[in-house]
């Protein structure tokens, strides 16, 4: 039985989350099929046998693992001999690290660039709650909150330059060739594709052709999702 | 012959370069005796020899090495049989990015809370070239870069939340055990604890109980070292 993977979707099919992107790379990377079941906000009730009311829920047979991170991990140990998304126990903790710096510092950044336009390719049915709840934590109107981005877009870029100076070094986050640590990164982007045809990257950023490689990666599978654009 | 490691001194020996920790560390880590010649900034002459004018630089033998990075993956490659400081090949790349981070997130923060309690501590001859380069650099006089540092102190706690994050879930920022990740975030404390009497960390900070188990490492060698209290 193949893998089952429920992910986050608005109209059209897009798939915007950076969680769930992670896991699709990391099951392309292992080269592990899965069928990917669309999810929207509205439907709780799908996931709830996971105990838990967020994307990604992956099921695997009798396992079911939510949290994106833990699939990930989860992942590694069911299919050691797959292609690697650590590479050994002391790589772990520190892709662990970096998960938290995206999560904390380039995810909120990012989040204000983009999030009307999230709402615009949301599921109508999606549309109040996406509202009301981010209204709520934001204290603002979501045009609001997205208005005047171009004056935070470098700030954003920015707070980029620590795997900006990675990727100066060498041409994935993680080494030579791609691992989990890229795809932790690469989810920003499968996200704001997927919904926002706003310029995230110049032409010159070392993100921007490693962006380039990492849409490549796994037979270009990221390309075949709706999305805007990447050309700067 | 002993390893030898020029390290930046300041006055009353006083060691507070964080990249100068690092080393340190590292070498405590893996049980490698060092002779540690405290070096200060107007003797380039000193380090000429390494073809470049900043510390650490490690002679281990024939060989010189600069570069704190550039010390711990020699030391790694050269003394694979002792403790690890990454652990595997897929580890250090990952080790790489939180190098990065610190030096291009955190530090920058730090610098300008103990610039000026810096300069107090530096050997005389040393005090016109630290006043002249930094204000240049910074455009501005070391006391009014320092100056309000209460002010920025929240900000920069902040600024360490992917790692107070990793400590939350572990008890060292590379796993169950301290690496090499521990010393590159380390450094920043070894070197605010030579110079500075200010409190950078409260009680209940994740970093604190970390730091305590840190100064602790390798016999507490650390806390040989000349100091300030890190009690809050």
């Amino acid at each position: 039985m193949a893998i089952i993977v429920y992910e986050l979707a608005g109209r059209d099919d897009r798939r915007f989350s950076p969680y769930c992107w992670r896991t699709r790379m990391a099951l392309a990377h292992k080269g592990l099929p899965a069928e990917f079941r669309p999810w929207h906000f509205s439907e709780k009730e799908k996931i709830a046998f996971s105990g838990q009311g967020r994307v990604p829920v992956l099921v695997d047979g009798e396992k079911t693992v939510a949290d994106s991170w833990h699939i990930a991990c989860y992942l590694e140990d069911r299919y050691p001999d797959r292609p690697a998304l650590f590479g050994s126990t002391a790589a772990r903790p520190l892709a662990r690290f970096l998960n938290h710096f995206v999560d904390l510092v380039a995810h909120p950044g990012l989040l204000r660039l983009i999030i009307a336009d999230v709402y615009v390719h949301l599921d109508p049915a999606d549309q109040p709650y996406f509202r009301a709840s981010r209204e709520e934590r934001f204290g603002a109107k979501l045009e609001d909150i997205q208005a005047g981005r171009d004056g935070r877009l470098a700030a954003w870029r920015a707070s980029l330059e620590p795997i900006r100076a990675q990727l100066r070094e060498q041409p994935f986050v993680a080494g030579q060739s791609p691992a989990y640590a890229d795809h932790i990164v690469f989810g920003m982007f499968g996200w704001a594709r997927a919904i926002s045809p706003y310029v995230l990257l110049e032409r010159d950023d070392p993100l921007f052709a490693w962006r380039e490689r990492m849409m490549a990666e796994a037979g270009g599978h990221a390309r075949a999702l709706p999305g805007y654009p990447l050309a700067a």
